[in-house]
């Protein structure tokens, strides 16, 4: 009743507050995506660091604390926030594993400590404070904790206050303690709700191997297996690589397959487009029988455990027009007027070996479920990493329910977001649920252009949410730059992308110094999309050994197995870039410097304010650890003169020790 | 049902999309504050700009709007938006006049613009497009307009299509334009929404004249009267100012009454501080009898309109003990352990003349009421500007709740939140409905100083809900760069405060360089808070001819009539700021330097890359004609050489063309 009659003008939606709204503000929330309607994204089992500007009116003290819990958890967990400075507050907690979570702030009036403040304030000034006392004693009366161990206290400090009248005793600091751990909260306000989801270890960092499975046999001509899939692992672990990543393993459709270098007329013995999915085998949840079965493709997956590494999965959302859904599910697929299908295009472009299902079709929702079922198909096979193809031509929602789907049941399944598309779309796609995310480094080749663009990624609110995995080529794209064929400059893009993102791939062939295009093309000539490709792996000139160190030295170095700890150093050379990156913890740094010209150059490599080690005790870099030579070098002038010859090494990797 | 089997986990709270969700992205809106949760504040009649990212999957063409409507109105108005970069839209619209208002946008797939654009790509490929133009002919049968001129238009086309099976027809720009106008907007989805207040003009610009009315007796001691107040009106409005703030009005308390300069004991005669509000005579709806009566009041606030100037009322939420409220409402106020009532302090410091309401009390719905009616009181006497004594110190729900009732009532009523204190309580309030605040103006002097605090202020997003209004001083505060009373430091410091802001002020008394302080404090000797003060207004030495010139310049320059139009020039002078201001519709353009040190001085005020005029067709500067004398320079390497002697004056304007 009391309440109503406050409001006199009742047309407004957004409703005014009333006595018992929040008398607290919460603003400026970090971590928080897009005012919390995205997740923030961290890794299991690391301290998440938060951060809010936390006030209220007047001068009263003020408690504040974080509360978090899983999203399917019922309990909050509690956990002290301090003050710092102008009204920021700081809290942490570590999610322990792998999920969705929520964190939220709460503040209330310290009752006791805004008395206890004023009661030594008067005390200092010479104030008669007989009856701020008893006021104080009215006051722990009121605010009796309810749990034993502070009520203990609290009713302790009552009584000998009352024998005794001594205000000492309401200022005992056993008692303070005792109010603040009490759960009396006199105002007590909460903020929204912030998502964050926290991911496994792998979502943060890994060497991906990109492979073609028909190319993996080692007879010329051959279709590759599954067998033969599993006979290169071992050399690919001991590369260092954490992910094998496989283009689509479907049975390839056969209605206008593509012929070689993309020919829309294929010859009988053409093995076609990997990505027009399905034939008479099966569709997105079988495998083209040439490579093999699904107990062939599990004894792959094994194979990758058993080495340490782990398989992730292409999925294209499109169909060849011989796929079962264009049967079981006619209506999924647009026709046209003349009652043919319609096949991909982007016009004047025609894709006729493959068709995409409408997601406005009427049964969307049947669409929708069958995708996801296909992803869970594949995760019952033992893949927890799905490659997403072209995910920014299917609608926003669908993917925030799909990944939503899937990471409720298992939490641990990451998902990469191939998407080369408009800058925002990208990010937008990495805000719904993509744990990481395909770039643009693959054209940014000079220092202006990486530096800017590792700027953004890295910078807020960017690095909350978008985790880049920097390809140095795909099957779709062979950079300009690369098209030369210089070894220097492969060695220099694989170790730009290696240290510069935590994540990073490279797709096969990219080791053997493969570099010829369709002329005029960012593509391959005899692009292994519409043909089977036999290499010899140990290719004289190959910079496996090259690709091997990095991997390596990322492994022993955590400063490298993050990308947001990114810091740029100073060079006095164009061409050369260089940057220093830190551990969480603060026990590792390294300094690299690349060249991005093939002559050999000296320059200066600039340490600035650059200061490492734990948080606590951060000191200036006093001396540097080659980490390929072991040579140890002195900073001079807050820094170090190096030279670099890219024909050996276009790289150089420093630790860095205080 | 269908709907429902899509969610398998219903334990998440944050509801995944469903495929009839929001196939549309709409991201970083501006302007915007905090995500929506306050409104961002405009001029009725003025354009409001507004910018969006708007984008869905995929390439197909989009459509958007801008909706717009008053809160309490029921229908929308609609705008067009138009693409301009990188998914960047734009559009725009004029609130008509003071009130709450609501934006949102919309947008839409464009199908037949997609189909248009693809149908030509097709076409200029050569490619066989019969069947296309079939499916455009079934897709205007589709989206069929239901307005009559496009369906006319629609219809036509389809009938000549039908006749003709000439593809022109489908292509025609008036069927494209009739298209665009149709109501027809698939996939629609529409943005949140984001509040707007649009104040009057006076909200924007005014110099404000703060008067203790008590004090404008001609005889030396006596009370003054509003009837004396009237009487200064012409000098006032002369000197160009807009509005007449007048100290609080209200019978002044007697118990603990404070004497001559802030005395805990008051003499016989003594007045009292108007800040302890209410005795006999009444509270806040009263008026000290001394003052005169409510039809004195409405006589000045009459006059004021008459001379082109308007009353601001200055409101402070606290009591006299002898106020009438804590007869009427006793729970109102919070009694101590002793029995006795609890005044107010800020310990160790004690305010033994006032009380302040507790807004926790039991009844605190009703202390919002009659607070609120306080206020609607004193608009019914022709009050539409309060002036808010230290509004932190109450809750800010009380404050937003309290502003949008009166706003509701009367949308041109004018709120300043007079809270000197931590800058984000500073911010909340004005975020929460203050339309202007006060500021660190007061103690900012240096050029780096008064630099970094306007661009602050100027700066996204503090621009789009915070009104500065600098005062040079106020009764409370005569801050000590003053208090060696150089009447060039009083120029300067008005010039200051006139130009860098639209809303600025000056407390009575500066206009005769008063500047005697409280020995060791930043307050006035004899300040008028505790005792009456005669004076002669036409002093020798006074700077009303000064003040004159200042608020004249800036009635015939609209540039100096915003704040956040505010660029700053290079000078080569570390006590010379300079700056340039330039009206929205680039018509007027006014540069300004003014002298922070008193010795003469010669220096390069720089345009650097300053443009002016409108906004199609800016310039740079050419040349500067100066406001006083009229002289007119041509730059010369895009800067001029100035001299300033700030004994006769510290500031130079000048009028810049191009």
């Amino acid at each position: 009743m009391k309440a109503e009659r406050l409001f006199s003008n009742k047309t407004f939606e957004s409703s005014p507050s009333d006595p018992t709204g929040p008398r607290f503000r919460f603003e400026d929330i970090f971590p928080c995506v897009d005012g919390g309607r995205y997740a923030v994204k961290r890794i299991a089992g690391e301290t998440v660091d938060v951060w809010a500007d936390i006030f209220r009116d007047g001068h009263d003290v003020l408690g504040a604390a974080l509360l978090w819990r899983r999203q399917d958890a019922s309990d909050w967990q509690r956990e002290d926030m301090a003050f710092v400075d102008n009204d920021r507050w700081h809290g942490h907690f570590t999610p322990p594993e792998p999920g969705f979570y929520i964190f939220e702030i709460e503040a209330w009036t310290d009752q006791y400590g805004t008395w206890r403040k004023e009661f030594l304030a008067k005390q200092k000034a010479g104030q008669d404070v007989a009856l701020e006392a008893r006021e104080g004693l009215d006051l722990l009366r009121q605010l009796m904790p309810a749990e034993d161990g502070p009520r203990a206290i609290v009713e302790a400090a009552v009584r000998k206050f009352t024998e005794t009248d001594d205000a000492a005793v309401l200022l005992d600091e056993w008692l303070a303690t005792a109010m603040r751990q009490s759960g009396a909260r006199p105002d007590l306000n909460r903020s929204m709700p912030v998502p964050l989801v926290a991911d496994r270890e792998r979502a943060r960092a890994g060497a991906w191997y990109e492979m073609v499975p028909r190319s993996q046999s080692t007879v010329p001509g051959q279709h590759g297996t599954f067998q033969d899939c599993i006979a290169r692992i071992p050399e690919i672990a001991a590369l260092g690589f954490d992910v094998l990543y496989l283009t689509p393993i479907h049975p390839v459709g056969r209605t206008n397959r593509k012929g070689k270098n993309n020919a829309v007329k294929s010859a009988p013995d053409d093995v076609g487009s990997f990505y027009a999915v399905g034939n008479e085998h099966g569709g997105h949840d079988a495998i083209e029988p040439a490579l093999g079965t699904l107990d062939d493709f599990r004894a792959l997956v094994a194979a990758c455990h058993q080495h340490g590494m782990e398989v992730a999965l292409d999925i294209a959302v499109q169909c060849s027009p011989d796929h079962p859904w264009l049967k079981q599910h006619p209506h999924w697929f647009k026709r046209r007027p003349d009652g043919t299908i319609k096949y991909a295009e982007n016009p004047p472009k025609k894709y006729e070996d493959i068709v995409n299902p409408d997601f406005s079709c009427d049964d969307s929702i049947g669409l929708w479920i069958a995708l996801r079922d296909v992803l869970l198909f594949w995760i019952k096979q033992g893949v927890r990493i799905f490659r997403i193809d072209n995910p920014h031509t299917k609608p926003f929602p669908f993917w925030e329910w799909t990944i939503r789907e899937v990471q409720t049941r298992d939490p641990g399944v990451i998902f990469l977001a191939e998407a080369f598309t408009r800058p925002k779309v990208m990010k937008a796609l990495a805000k719904l649920g993509f744990t990481q995310s395909y770039t643009y480094f693959t054209w940014r080749t000079s220092k202006a252009e990486l530096q800017e663009y590792l700027s953004e990624l890295t910078d807020y609110p960017e690095r909350e949410y978008y985790r880049p995995n920097f390809f140095v080529t795909t099957p779709d794209i062979l950079p300009v730059q690369l098209q030369t064929g210089e070894t220097w400059l492969f060695k220099a893009r694989a170790a730009l992308a290696a240290t510069l993102s935590s994540n990073y791939g490279i797709y096969n062939g990219f080791e053997l110094i493969e570099y010829e295009p369709l002329p005029g093309r960012e593509e391959y000539l005899h692009s292994e999309k519409y043909e089977i490709r036999t290499r010899d792996w140990n290719k004289p000139g190959n910079i496996k050994d090259y690709l091997q160190r990095i991997n390596m030295i990322r492994r022993d170095n955590p400063a490298l197995l993050q990308t947001a700890n990114l810091n740029f150093l100073q060079t006095n050379d164009a061409n050369v870039i260089g940057f220093i990156k830190q551990s969480v913890d603060g026990t590792n740094a390294v300094a690299v410097a690349i060249a991005l010209a093939k002559e050999p150059r000296e320059f200066w490599l600039h340490f600035g304010d650059a200061q490492i080690g734990p948080p606590d005790q951060r000191r200036p870099v006093r001396e540097l650890e080659n980490l390929v030579t072991g040579e140890r070098h002195l900073l001079e002038w807050n820094g170090l003169r190096v030279r670099i010859d890219p024909n050996a090494d276009p790289a150089i990797l420093f630790r860095c020790h205080v």
